[in-house]
């Protein structure tokens, strides 16, 4: 929205005037009013210093939760910045789940130093939760949550929900467990606020618990909250002891993980290579580096299988002639098929960067003209040693290997360049550049495949 | 999940046992032990008469929450079906957006019926939504919230929530609006059960509201949920009256929805597409008219623009020799896009279609290849049509027809059949799939361009 925007950005100055100036108090005032979001959006656009001057003034609550949303870079840099006993204070009010997850990306010892500021109790919640595959339940469950006995009443239930709402992620769901901590049943803060105070809370609430594994991959729990309209999951071991739960605003964040994945997957690509396009302090050289090594293991299998076609054309050879135009000819095949799918890859990533971030097109071209180069020098090399391992003739074995070299260049250029011009356009850019990259690309493999032949026999 | 699956198996067998021996009250009492989702699923496996008969014996609660999740067809059908006061009772208890979206897919005389059995209050709320584009914020949003005046105390507000408890969505948020029922503020149930009696309302509820507009995009609503960890969020009109809410789980719905819309894009073919390959009531001819539909769009600019780069081929020329094999050759880059690309689309649509049903392989492979003949069948006489017209040559004319037939019909069946081979062989079919497809459908595709030329020539 753009109304949001505009506000975003005034509150970006207000807040770099307050901070010069030294004025605290009116800062601290101002950002009561707003939602730790918004200072999260702010906060991202500050230096290093102002965003530690900004934390030294924020309510405890709030720098926990800022923290939450952050990378571990930043983690590490705050704590070792501010006064131990802030630092503290702030740890303490996190989340266990998230803190678990920025801990896991920290490496071993600094993580055991941070872990010395928890109390004994938190600190053994999180060395709990490390253990978990951050693929599975476990791995994005929280322990914040509120569980009550089976025999208690309607009235010490709501006296204990209220005692223990602060540190629980949600109390709209209490969970009911049995003498051996198992998961029995289920209560919404809505059938509880509404029971008579003397109820006893087993014949209150509902066993038809849908409940979730700790093993289990997190997409089932994505699933399940999905199909039964949940607000929260709660998440069982083995033996049907409650361990944590996992609420709604963590399953949408995996299906925004998920769904991406899907896309890159279907792309050629992989998750990482877009992190990192669409991280702004990414050097150059790492952009290239990742987009290098997402799609260099899609190119060599399709240069292999592509080498292997060839092999057979040749054996069967259709045309029954024995000249050199013909053989060539049957290199044609990998040539399209690798430029094709290079461009497949730059154009799909391309379509996914473009529309999340505000990333110049000319920076993302160059980019995939630097991938081009580099993944069809590696293509090449190893396209014209195949060529001239099957057909044991040096200046084809060259010319396949240029032809590849520069077709690629062409494909990742293309594939970059189309999408940038049709969003210039105003066009959607996801239904028309997949079959107008690749009607180009066959075409411009064509020329260069002739011009090469031509200029090389 | 194995277990769940082997449940929902059981749970079937109970239902068909007691409904064919017709005990209703033992019937009625197995089912209010398990979720509506159970239930619906066991639903959607029973035949139209026992379903009707099932409908009988739930409780009124249950099913209307079923009737929810149907689509209209199974709607219309028991609403004709049952005694017209029980589906009276029924409709009232349905969610009215959820009422609101089956409706809006009715035609208009039906609807006009089923809407004489509502309440006025409903069918005037029912009337005021259909109006929201359907990708609208508008489109989602249900007037089931609670709202409260600013000016009540907390006592009066909790009292005011008890009443209005059954008919609202969630009860998490209670939306605070003046007295010309502008929306300014929010509280959670949280802070509202936390608060001492006599607070009023104004002084506990937080002004910093996040809410959307009727008229923006839906997945406006999707961002600003999954960025401020909403459980619903407000809907206002231009003049900041409050409308309606969205709660998480439609969110989730339209996040399900956008994804699976973002990879249908992205294969060159439509959500509807998807829509009719996993209903299971669709007739074969249903299927292949679809997908045909779909994808012949997308086909039809590959042709054109491959005809197109034949034209420029020829003019360039560059091998500088008239002999009816080069010009041939120039077809080729047509010829193996037009395979490789419904060899995309193929695959694509058996990845996600296999994945998400159980579909068997072979009716997918079937239905491929008949979509492939007639897709074939299209585009080999539109490209042999404009072959004729660019070199004038019936013979060249008539083989290039024939190989886009062939071509494309290996294409649809090689899409289909890689991925399902994959799958039974456990390997990812996301990530192998489309680079195997594309080498293998080049291969095919220069084998038969060559077989025919032989032939012909």
């Amino acid at each position: 929205m753009d109304k949001k925007q505009e506000d975003s950005r005034d509150l970006l100055r207000d807040v770099i005037s307050l901070l010069e100036n030294n004025k605290l108090l009116d800062l601290r005032e101002l950002l009561e009013e707003y939602h730790i979001m918004d200072i999260f959006d702010v906060m991202e656009n500050l230096d290093e210093d102002m965003k530690i001057k900004l934390f030294e003034v924020l309510p405890i609550d709030m720098s926990a939760s800022i923290l939450e949303e952050s990378g571990p870079e930043f983690f590490k840099s705050l704590l070792s910045n501010i006064d131990q006993e802030h630092g503290k204070n702030i740890l303490e009010q996190m989340s266990l789940d998230d803190l678990t997850d920025i801990l896991s990306e920290i490496e071993e010892e600094e993580r055991h130093r941070i872990m010395n500021l928890l109390s004994k109790e938190d600190a053994d919640d999180i060395k709990e939760l490390l253990v978990y595959d951050e693929d599975s339940a476990g791995g994005i469950m929280t322990p914040g949550y509120i569980e009550i006995n089976k025999n208690m009443t309607a009235k010490e239930a709501i006296d204990h929900m209220r005692e223990n709402a602060l540190d629980a992620e949600t109390i709209y769901y209490i969970y009911v467990v049995d003498n051996d901590e198992k998961l029995v049943g289920v209560l919404s803060l809505r059938e509880l606020i509404t029971a008579r105070d003397s109820v006893i809370v087993e014949d209150l609430m509902s066993e038809n618990i849908i409940s979730i594994d700790v093993e289990e991959d997190r997409e089932e729990a994505v699933r399940l909250v999905s199909k039964y309209d949940l607000i929260a999951i709660p998440v069982i071991d083995k033996h049907g002891v409650l361990k944590g739960i996992i609420t709604v605003d963590d399953i949408i964040d995996v299906m925004e993980e998920e769904a991406s994945e899907d896309l890159y997957k279907l792309a050629g690509s992989s998750e990482h290579e877009r992190d990192v396009a669409e991280d702004q302090n990414a050097t150059p050289l790492q952009q290239v580096t990742s987009s290098v090594r997402a799609r260099m293991p899609w190119l060599i299998i399709i240069l292999i299988m592509g080498l292997l076609s060839t092999i057979l054309l040749t054996k069967l050879n259709f045309i029954g002639t024995d000249s050199t135009y013909v053989k060539i000819l049957f290199f044609l095949p990998v040539i399209l098929c690798l430029g094709g799918s290079i461009g497949m890859q730059s154009s799909s990533i391309t379509i996914m960067t473009l529309s999340n971030k505000d990333m110049t097109s000319l920076n993302n071209t160059l980019k995939e003209v630097l991938v081009g180069i580099v993944t069809g020098i590696f293509c090449g090399l190893i396209g014209g040693a195949g060529t001239y391992i099957i057909i044991n003739n040096q200046s084809i074995a060259l010319l396949v290997g240029v032809a590849i070299l520069i077709n690629m260049i062409f494909g990742a250029t293309i594939g970059a360049f189309v999408p940038a011009l049709l969003k210039k356009l105003d066009i959607d850019t996801s239904i028309v550049s997949a079959p107008l990259v690749s009607v180009i690309l066959d075409f411009i493999g064509i020329c260069i495949f002739f011009l090469i032949t031509t200029m090389f026999l």
